[in-house]
């Protein structure tokens, strides 16, 4: 089934809407997820309605929850999200660090008590639009501790994402990748094929290296390792940076112990280009380091070099003129969603 | 051959001061160096002497040069160190982002015409020793492009650290990694030990991947392969980072074209933990995160989990103890420079 983008904002603002979240919320949350269906970055796109409409119900998402500021200085800032969306909490986040970052040049700004953040480039990427050099950290506190520390067989950190947007004349590059080899919805992916997972992607619950997904998944369960392969001391390095910046910095723990409900926590930061030069000559020169890369003829099997979110930036020139593909199981869902919560819906197909 | 750490920073010390340098220059070098060989990272330790001594007959390192700011705001700083050594500028620019977090909470500083940098991790230690978080990344302008961007088989990047230091009750953290797969130094170790390289570490220069370190060296020339191996688009993309925040910025260029001798660029960030929790708790958090993590019990070849930087703080204390072994060959070229420089060595061999 392929949907247009917009028909598919609708649904998902509606279902949110009719869940009990207020309109403006709604919105936030239903822009962020078909924008990440839009970008090819399905595991983080509208797959995800059922599981946060599941989350309301379990009291662990509380839209319309107030987001406040606990504590701030002229640069910093905890924003506490009240465990309202991941979205609604990311977004005010890098509102107030943009705000922070005008006015001084450079801010940093946590965000705790906030639920499933989604595509973490979508909040450096916010800054960006406004000229804004911003990096974004994302750990998950309580659950999800499917990577395994260096050296270790149990799982004690997640894949902890990092990404950073910078503008350019065009689309902005946008870095947003996780610390892990890969991420659990991969090996989910996969095991649903049944097909075999790359090695060096995850040790079996006795730590010896696998490629079958039944291993990750198993009693006990396996792990994910950190990303870099022989050299995952690295991704291991990486991964517990973003622990301390978007984890520790919260306040409210780090283990499964600390808080029932597993949330994201987040770290951001914007930094005003113009500290260092003006905009124009940081574009000029950006755009340079792009011919630069670009220059580099291509090994086999790649048609060029590009620079990070190109591809997703053509993914979504493509999907919003053809439209979205939407897997049978997953409409289903959604389908069956807005019946029971009497959202008005009907399969309007996208036909080019 | 095996020497006192005093001992070789007295003789770096004396050669440094013997060509020009102010004495609190060649104190930081020679300081700055030996703590990296103490630390068991012979590449970045007193093996770089005769590198520096050259670099300062040739005037590309300029040792006395006035290090200055260009244009600050509160919270940032362009500090330019006028081409003396990487050491100077770096820890001048610590010392202003320390200055300016203490007042502002967050800053952001990037440090150009700087040569080698050498050890990244001991400016954002400077920070954490007074109780900050920091984080520093750089990049090689000018030269040293020995690394593919993800898909390219030409040399477009540098190694382009990241590193991160956060304090806990003991010994700090330490991040301390390049964003490629391995640096130029060890496979030049290889090649000298006439072995091979672990997979996945170059092309050669047909974009072929090689374990030859003679395709690495070849002319023309191979390239080391971005972190990451089969998800090397994440090493690369991480690359880039380094690459606008510590070389974009400084707004010097980033072609060979650019600068006639390569430099480093560096980028500086230092955070006061007391906009967000008392540094009493944040010390309490860190120690309860890293128990758990060394709660996951080791894969066979690991007797357990470390933290980035403990094996390197373990290694300086063995080295306190037992003395830095120092190679025939450098010992050789050591005492060569140091006779011509008329520096007064004995090679007085460290005996427990």
């Amino acid at each position: 089934m392929v949907f247009s983008h917009n028909y598919l904002s609708r649904i998902a603002r509606d279902i949110f809407k009719a869940c009990g979240t207020p309109g403006s919320e709604a919105e936030i949350v239903a822009e962020h997820l078909v924008t990440s269906s839009l970008m090819g970055l399905d595991s983080h796109g509208i797959i995800r309605i059922p599981q946060y409409v599941n989350a309301i119900k379990e009291g662990t998402i509380r839209p319309g929850a107030k987001v406040t500021i606990l504590k701030e200085t002229s640069t910093t800032a905890i924003v506490d999200a009240g465990y309202n969306f991941g979205q609604v909490g990311g977004t005010r986040g890098i509102e107030v660090a943009i705000e922070k970052a005008k006015k001084n040049s450079v801010s940093s700004v946590i965000v705790r008590r906030s639920n499933h953040a989604g595509r973490l480039g979508a909040y450096p990427q916010l800054a960006a639009e406004e000229g804004f050099i911003s990096m974004a950290m994302c750990s998950s506190i309580g659950g999800g501790h499917f990577v395994s520390p260096w050296g270790g067989k149990e799982g004690r950190l997640a894949t902890n994402p990092i990404a950073f947007v910078a503008p350019t004349k065009g689309n902005p590059i946008i870095v947003d990748v996780s610390t892990s080899v890969a991420s659990e919805g991969k090996i989910r992916v996969k095991q649903q094929q049944n097909e075999l997972l790359s090695e060096e992607w995850i040790l079996d619950a006795d730590g010896n290296p696998s490629t079958n997904p039944k291993d990750f998944y198993g009693q006990p369960r396996g792990v994910i390792l950190p990303l870099g392969g022989k050299q995952g001391y690295k991704g291991y390095a990486f991964s517990l940076m973003v622990e301390i910046m978007a984890g520790i910095l919260l306040g409210d723990g780090y283990t499964p112990k600390d808080i029932k409900e597993p949330i994201n926590g987040l770290w951001l930061m914007v930094l005003d280009i113009s500290a260092y030069m003006s905009i124009k000559q940081f574009k000029h020169q950006i755009d340079g380091l792009i011919k630069y890369l670009k220059s580099s003829s291509p090994v086999d099997d790649f048609s060029g070099v590009t620079v990070p979110g190109e591809l997703d930036f053509g993914k979504m020139e493509e999907r919003k003129r053809k439209g979205i593909p939407v897997e049978n199981s997953i409409w289903k869902n959604i389908k069956e969603l807005a019946k029971k919560l009497d959202v008005k819906i009907e399969a309007k197909e996208k036909t080019e």
